[in-house]
């Protein structure tokens, strides 16, 4: 019987054991656990709390632990409960009674609480990382196609031209928000919770503030019963997880569009594809349909915790357990995606070609029509509706507005004159020309930016 | 390069293998996988598509297969990217090229379909058995406490005493409820979509009803671009799955409730509570604070699926691969919540005691006088007006409503005599003896139509 | 002060009044309320509980107060709580102190749990209508384009060639598993609550089979504690509402996706299409954008009151107000989706000939080949991997299979004859002729059971 | 017809108009959209696109449009579309011609996001108004009540004694990383996107930077496509929002579960509570009930638009209409239940002799126990388990600790000794002086770490 039920006339049910244990998921956080154990076992001793040939041993047989772990001969066995009594269980095994005092003036509620926040840093950090490199790849795409035109689109209607490179860096701003989001994050995780206690404390003479230091922590937190419940800051990363994922949802979205046989704006490298096991012919973009589909996975662990969070009482209660598989996942989900996203877009080849092809159809340029006769004189409001009329005459006519005659365009103003034949793509690329427009200057512009963002 | 990859250049990239490889999950599938597959073999002989002698082999194979899968001697490689290539793999090695023609007239994409049906089937049949067993539970507790009173709550505050057994036979509504359900989500998944190829339908002459009569199905799908692209049955699941899991968060939020200090109307038995790692004394409810946790996961993988499923066009995308995971951990998850409150309320102890104590707090008895004067005549409105300054006068007496005197009440009105006095807590009970009220009457019915449907 | 605060020594504050009065929107079950109402009386009546001359002037005054709300003579104001009291008040100045007998025997707990099962009731049936007329709309869309060929999709590549009535088909199945699953959400539903009292069942001799029968509804509750806290209902709708929307938003994403000038599949009617403020040559398909849009809304209702629901202990507790909104919302969105689709979908006009376009691309027949190589002794796995390679071959050579030289298909493999040429689209579809596949034949077939199931 | 239908034949079908207007809600940020239009006209006129008079022109029209509007005086007929449309209709009947001179260099697209965004943040300063108010009133209660003692729990079982101005200034902290949060999603709200056109920049000299000034902002978009489809900031708000409700649930809950008769640590004001309609003795925290109901509400609608955007392709989509109610909701939400809340909790009276009551139960100073004989020489975990096996014999012999002999105490444990007898409530609570617990001393430090922080 475990020695933590002392009080108990009875074990607990095999399915209590199967249902209750967190072992088989959360032995993610051993290093955590025993990074945290190693700095409290060093401030027990600094404190005079346990002796420092105690605080050795300690730490030596969790070092000792930490290396089963890493080369596979720690015998995780769920009745252990979870990763703090399993490390000190077999503590105890490998150095005596003296592993009893490792649990001084501390509790498993701030004990995961700690080990969850020192994995959260991580995570970020490595988020941040993998952001870095889809945003890098991205831009070099944005780079290498600095000249090529495509159609740009609302309602998934061709609307007016814009630059490529200035469609690639829209993902780059938004990868550039989620980046903020996980600093935002960050400043919250980063709370040392040690010494909370079970709930209310300890009762012993603590240095906290060299807990934190040895852990890399920048704060301590300020309040025992809220520092044991409080899981805040695992949701916010499930949070910014989730916009970032919706954010590769949508260049999936746009992917696997423009990957379809009837846009043909892309082509996905081979090692990115996947084929049918029946259609000989297929090629499809799997990686960006999975990462779209696997958004609603990411959103999901979202909701389950902040579900799991409404109307708890204060302070610890089991339902925090649940906390772990879902950032796990998230985690797992949100790094592969990113990972997988750098190497499929640094290989997709792009085809022009296509593109000049949708740029004719539809009007594209009928926005610029319509400023053209609010430079001489039209208000928007009028020019439009003239635009509008003169775009329905020519798709009656089955014909493009630059086969239209110079008497057919008098016919709808006096105002057109000879110097409309000469709006076409590129003028119009051109006069976007304000900031965060897509004319050449200002997207090289935010091309130089975004390096020096990358560094 | 696996062979379904014949018109590419490249492998797959290694992130790219385990990012799309869904074999680290679905081998689960690997009877439902196999037993289509002899289903789908048997068929092409009957057929004529391929010969008796071929399909022999092929069922052979198969089923040593499965043999090897079920003892733990089958390699699952994740480059293998599913289980459908897992197993016709491994047919190749054990019976040479004839395993070749297993894939004629069927496609992935209907042979998942397949296996998702087959394995909701199943799970539906398992999770009502435990649904049963759990009913079973609460109406042996409720039967063995037939005679105990306790306060019913509104808005947590003691309203109008309750037997026991009624609060209890609550709960065995809404596991009906859930029964039916889970009849219903059978009846969409009990169709057979084998035949309708990768979208379009076979192009062979196909038996489908004799696969369908063969696997247990009832019904075969009707339109082949629906079949293949249908998860409408696991979102079904998923949807009755989490009302399941929600009735068991009401449960277990009343005994979590009922096992306080200050409650103290039960006691979990001991092999279904659990200590803590700091305060020797506790006896936490951990099992039903953990299900009441898990209830936001399982919500979550409903919000999941119906997310991935939102706004993909026909038939199949790689999307659909994450129907999967949130499957089957909503099935291990019930089925686990479901079985361990079966044995956790089996063995829990009621303290009618302390029941009794709490109704005698909170003039329960309220709502029967004020009933009191509507019998001798005054409206329902006034009479609750009059007995709601009658409590407020005795609160501020500090006193009970048994303790106020004849003249005391004549105060308030002058249709009470001295027959109030005979207003309890049994002949309250007694009197709600209405269909479906707690009367020990009606729920003595009650309790016998329960145990017909249990049979 | 509300006369039922008579044990209280303060109204409300102004901001509670505001905050929990459901009346800005529970007015809408006025209806319901006053039916139930009307029924409640005449049985009280038949009971003797009251006189029959008390019920017909309850009667008269309840159907005056439903003449003024109709009218919009009736002053809703917030500080009334909810639509119960509301009535209850105004019936108290139309026929005085006997409006105080209307509230024997019943609570508002059991009341409103009668008034939304009747709003649901209702809702249900104007689903199923609806749901019926776009089912029309698309097999008049079918049976009117039943020769017309496109190509059908996975991974949003042409996969193989499909009649675009089988496609529209696949959406009829989709709404008529829609159909049912709001036939079994009635089932449940269609229980009558009243008699449950506030929470322990009435102290009165009911006839709860007599109002049920009043009402239309075939069944009584079975528990006074399940009853007033049961919601299961309006999350059974939510979610059976919010499947049906993830139909409409494939079926959206579908009709965006074909009315792009790359697609150019479809033309929406002008009168379903919209322009643009600054984009004179736009036509948009917004009403199936936002239909797509409206999806996450409707998921987000279901979510919400599952949240609500979770952890709720028994019966009655204030949270459950929330469960109006939610349903309102879904109602509203739902039907009016329902509505314009039909309208949308009927108005449509497809463009066979860019079906045609598509068709050309992407090697659509591959699998025929397979298939052909197969039906000449072939394995399927063989056959898929020569066609592989041949299609590879040929987008080297950027030609269609078609323009391959006899010599050139039998570099891949010997089988090939002259009759691989006869292989083309029509006789492609014409072989999927199983049961649900996409030849004329077959979708002939399941036009008429469509129309079968119209009626 | 309306003006941006010039190149349509037909008007928008009846059910087109009222399925897509977003007139009846958003006409709310018809504030915003004035000063916006305001900004613009008087940027067009300082960059000569406009003249000065025209620009003087539109700004009395605007403002008195705004009059209008407050007034009550203003037709917003739903076929208006929007706000946009009802304004700039309105504008042409006032000032004339002119009015279509406003539209110049703008369109709907980015002058929503402008409207979105002014929205966002004036709620974003209201939301931390009332945040801090409520912070107020908790550390006005905890001032207060500083001497009150009161159990710890965890797992609602009484663990340790805790003061309680210590659990109220935990809601306290998580108010505060509340603040912290909007903080953050101000940063990324606070970002002018006018200038972005429809979707690529406009083609005029503007100054955007002057626009930014003008309405307050601190930065500009930098990238066109992603300035009119990016929704972060809204559903940042709704993910603060959810957190916030999060928290109030938690408080709601313990709220509840106080006022209960069992508990009995608090009384809500009458001011703060409601009756019932059928028991007159009720006295119910209806206040605290409902906001733990709204949460589900609030992550309802981050979820639903969070599934919204997934998977929108670049630019503008009608889809993106939906983030407005979502939005409109949380914010009425969140600022009324945080208002209600601050007048609840500041009115409501704590009960500290109940709280004595409960601590006598459950052994709650066991692991004082447990320390006291670690600090003479035990490991923890050994003395964690003696004092397990002390509370069992103690729980055998129906006695408190406090009643047991020395001897019995020595049967233990030979390292018991008189001081034992010392251990009481007082000095438990005492003796968790670390930093953040609830000793006397550090909850004083904290209470003027909070009275700084609100200023």
């Amino acid at each position: 019987m475990s020695h933590i039920r002392s009080r108990f006339h009875k074990t607990a049910a095999d399915t209590v054991v199967q249902y209750t244990s967190s072992l088989p998921f959360d032995w993610r956080l051993y290093r955590q656990d025993i990074r945290g154990s190693i700095a409290h076992a060093s401030m027990l001793a600094k404190q005079g709390i346990i002796s420092h040939d105690e605080a050795r041993i300690l730490e030596q047989g969790l070092k000792a632990i930490a290396a089963e772990i890493e080369c596979g001969k720690f015998d995780f066995k769920p009745e252990l409960e979870d990763i703090h009594m399993a490390v000190e269980a077999r503590l105890l095994v490998l150095v005596g009674p003296v592993a009893g005092k490792l649990h001084t003036a501390r509790s498993r509620n701030d004990q995961v609480a700690l080990d969850m926040r020192l994995f959260v840093k991580e995570t970020i950090q490595e988020t941040q990382t993998r952001i870095r490199d889809l945003q890098r790849s991205l831009l070099e795409q944005a780079d290498k196609n600095r000249d090529v035109i495509m159609p740009g689109y609302t309602h998934l209607q061709p609307a007016q031209p814009v630059l490529l490179a200035h469609h690639l860096l829209a993902y780059f701003e938004m990868l550039q928000r989620d980046y903020g989001r996980f600093d935002d994050c960050l400043k919250r995780t980063d709370v040392m919770p040690l010494g909370s206690g079970a709930l209310a404390g300890a009762a012993y003479n603590l240095d906290r503030e060299f807990v934190a230091r040895e852990l890399g922590f920048s704060q301590i937190t300020a309040n025992s019963l809220d520092a044991v419940s409080d899981r805040d800051f695992v949701i916010e990363y499930l949070g910014a997880a989730s916009l970032c994922m919706m954010h590769l949802s949508r260049l999936s979205e746009e992917l696997v569009l423009w990957s379809s046989a009837e846009f043909g704006f892309v082509e996905m490298d081979d090692a990115y594809a996947t084929g049918s096991s029946i259609m000989p012919q297929k090629k499809n973009p799997d990686v960006a349909e999975l990462a779209r589909g696997k958004t609603g996975r990411v959103y999901g662990h979202l909701l389950a915790l902040l579900t799991t969070m409404k109307a708890l009482p204060l302070t610890y209660n089991r339902d925090l357990q649940e906390d772990k598989e879902a950032l796990f996942d998230t985690t797992d989900t949100l790094l592969a995606s990113l990972e997988v996203f750098s190497g499929m877009t640094r290989n997709m080849q792009f085809k022009p070609q296509n593109m000049g092809k949708s740029l004719s159809l539809n009007y594209i340029l009928a926005t610029d029509l319509a400023d053209y006769l609010v430079k001489k004189g039209q208000s928007f409001r009028e020019a439009h509706g003239i635009v509008g009329r003169l775009v329905s005459y020519a798709i009656s006519q089955n014909r493009t507005l630059g086969q239209l005659s110079r008497e057919e365009y008098r016919s709808f103003s006096p105002l057109f004159e000879d110097d409309v034949y000469a709006i076409d793509i590129a003028n119009s690329i051109a006069s976007r020309n304000v900031y965060g427009g897509t004319s050449p200057e200002q997207v090289a512009r935010q091309l130089e930016l975004a390096k020096e963002i990358l560094g």
